[in-house]
């Protein structure tokens, strides 16, 4: 239950410098490599030889070259050449649009010929020099549904994370959720409270007094099919909060980009941008480091939570104030996946 | 294929000292914790909220506050608070009796309005100053009626635990199996054998000479729904075996406490009580140990008769004179759940 | 899917040196072990008492005694005793034929009746004293059909092993296959080229030059239900190729006795039978680890094509000229087991 026509981050270049590599998004089995000119290609990973996992193969002149029996493959499907053999009439392999931008490889895993690059969200972090970004993935066994719900509600992080970024003020000042078009937005604003452990490291990254009253913020942004940006920082109190000056504040924007591999699992690539003292690396490094220990602490209550929920089918969940993030997110979903599944009974209503 | 109505050891209080518990019993998934007065108490393992399992969080106040996003539940199922939420109409959580008595936790998986902690069995070994217990747990991947055969027929120890308790004389001794209502009872006398290694031990425990004959006893005691509790013990020949005064014996309780998680897994509450020298805790931690490794040594053959079992559904087993015990004990809680599953049916057959 | 009146490779001698081998063979459990006279037996791996496995038990007198209680067994399958039970009426165990020859237990899992040792084939190279073999036992997880492919079409050479036998060379060699009754034969014979390391460590080990241009080939023979020999070697070129004289040349078969033990899992027997300097047991030793290197680099790739095949049901595999060997194969296979599967149908048949 995931829209096919979307752009989803399929890998990072580093995962692909070496060898190809077999990855499932949205139940497809595809295989990324760089292909003619360096420029990344995904075909169906499946060599229409023997069956042979084509990601198990090497690049040779651009072409992807199964490593059982040496057949060789064009960013097209098309077969290019096996050793002793006329390939004219093999088989297509199915192929996926691959855009390499923003530091990401992204893939569109369903009807091809909708794939436009220009459907790519502007990442304004991405390319300028203004900022940096340091990330990660993680392999995590749910719903790719209840991590845009963790991410929309980060009431969690009172419980979850209460050792780095949790603190109860969280709890204590609800959000405000609102639609825009095709996007959802839940901000939760705290003043004057003391920054928890993760942002007085911050503030100290950014030189910054670290043991001062702090406003803070949260502005999560869902856009389909899975992409929740959200906008954290804190500011000196008194000095304007969320539109404080930079030099009173350390905020950034963290990252989450889910893409589902099958209904119960996801690739989750998580970092975070921040645009004070953007070439300080190692500040980079400590950041990303912290994060992934913070993120880290979801992996146990998604799974958990998803093996409760397969077992108890019956149960009805939730929907507080607090849910709105992720509920309103969910009815976004629901209707792509069903204008995707339905196109003519769509048109025809629309028509009416 | 289990009886529900019955008192079953939940866990030990050391699981539950330092955070709460999840754990599967007949079925159900359950979060155990100490609630108020610090009396145990048991809810179903399931956030109303988001399904998150209440057994990753932690106990407030004497509630049990789910670690995803901060909702409390009491120990009656209802939810008692969220933060900046009105709980009301919240849904309630299934709960489960429980008692802490004899060094257990029990709990009564089925219908809540028959579990009548006086049904649980006094055991006066748990109580009195004159004995001493040491046990473990194990969980293992069997169907707890194979557990039951196994305590009920103590001819494996001769193959299975034969450098420790097993000896040919097991064998050669036919046991005697009666029924006393809810009760088997299989009994095996051996007169003037040497003992063997374990129970060597257990001499020099108990200040006796282990290198002359001895009479041995094994007495298995079944009650439902799963508990088999076994007097062991030799006196030194020609005083009267289990008769003999405590001068000439070493006696003891082997305590089985079998809880099915499902249909083909257990939790395996073993121990062994014994009344002599009941002060000394390094014998205590000795014969723990022991007992420990040779309990083990029915892992692996449990598992896989287990698998061959589900490999072989058409093949009828056995039931010898040596099965009496296990048989019998089937037969009781055959009639058992029997009775769970038709009440009515059995209410209208007993009154014509 | 595959034939069952077959005989397969079992186990080796020293799988069964020590104690009884349970072992699944195309989906029969087996029990192996040495009976009256150091005799090999198998029987179903089922003690008909209570169903534990039989290969945890023992040997006694000949007789394969149950681990847990004590029941003895027959090669025959018979129950012959049990401590204090009268053992007249229990049921009998399937048994299967077994026979120790050439290095290797053979097992035949079908119909019993139809077992003639006769039928295993002459292995030249296990009796004579002019070879000397090693060899290893790997658990692959793919249908034993795969494996047969693999060995038929030695073209993967390049590809998978391209640092040990693999060479361009191989693919630019046509294969030949033929079909003599049973037996398929694929042949490949490359003139004037450079050795391989595996082969220039072959050469040196026949004390001849391992930096000088050879004549190499490759004669695969499958034979039902799952043998795969192949003639390799090298010559110094000009001498003949594979007909030159010892002196010239270095050369090997390749044995591969493949037994399925489902319909996706596989126990592979491979190994090599040199007849050059078969009393150097060094050499043996260093070629046994080198061919086990080569041979793991299989197993990757068979196991993810098996799970790539068993996802993409729908997809027709191609059947190209270097596939003619498994091919051919599969022919075979099929039609012995239609056979088996409808024998009172041939039978017909063949009377009309």
């Amino acid at each position: 239950m995931y829209p096919k026509n979307a752009w989803y981050v399929a890998c990072t270049p580093d995962e692909i410098a070496e060898k190809p590599l077999g990855r499932q998004i949205c139940g497809e089995q595809m295989a990324f490599y760089r292909g003619p000119q360096g420029r990344v290609a995904a075909v169906e990973n499946f060599c229409p030889h023997r069956g042979a996992p084509l990601s198990l193969g090497y690049v040779e002149d651009g072409q992807l070259v199964c490593g059982y029996h040496g057949l060789a493959m064009g960013a097209d499907g098309k077969v290019q050449s096996m050793p002793g053999q006329r390939v004219r009439g093999f088989p297509c392999n199915k192929t996926f649009a691959v855009v390499e931008r923003y530091g990401f490889i992204w893939v569109w895993p369903g009807d091809q010929e909708k794939a436009d690059p220009a459907l790519i969200h502007h990442l304004e972090w991405a390319v300028s020099d203004e900022w940096a970004y340091g990330g990660g993935l993680f392999h995590i066994g749910c719903d790719y549904r209840l991590m845009i719900d963790n991410l929309m509600d980060l009431t969690h992080e009172t419980y979850v994370h209460a050792s780095s970024i949790g603190q109860k003020e969280i709890d204590e000042a609800p959000p405000a959720t609102s639609v825009h078009g095709d996007e959802v937005v839940t901000a939760r604003h705290m003043e004057n409270i003391m920054p928890p452990p993760f942002w007085q490291m911050a503030l100290r990254g950014n030189d910054l007094a670290d043991d001062v009253p702090v406003d803070r913020w949260q502005i999560c942004r869902f856009t389909p099919p899975s992409h929740v940006l959200i906008e954290v920082g804190v500011a000196h109190a008194g000095n304007g909060g969320y539109h404080a000056e930079a030099r009173h504040k350390a905020s950034s924007i963290v990252v989450d980009f889910i893409t589902p591999e099958t209904d119960t699992s996801i690739w989750y690539f998580w970092g975070m941008a921040r645009n004070f003292n953007p070439q300080d690396q190692a500040l980079t490094a400590t950041i990303r480091e912290g994060q992934g220990k913070i993120f880290s602490e979801d992996l146990e209550m998604l799974e958990q939570q998803q093996r409760n929920l397969l077992a108890n089918p019956q149960r009805n969940l939730l929907k507080l104030n607090i849910d709105a993030g992720g509920v309103q997110s969910r009815n976004i979903l629901d209707r792509l996946i069903a204008a995707e599944r339905a196109p003519a009974a769509e048109l025809i209503a629309s028509a009416q």
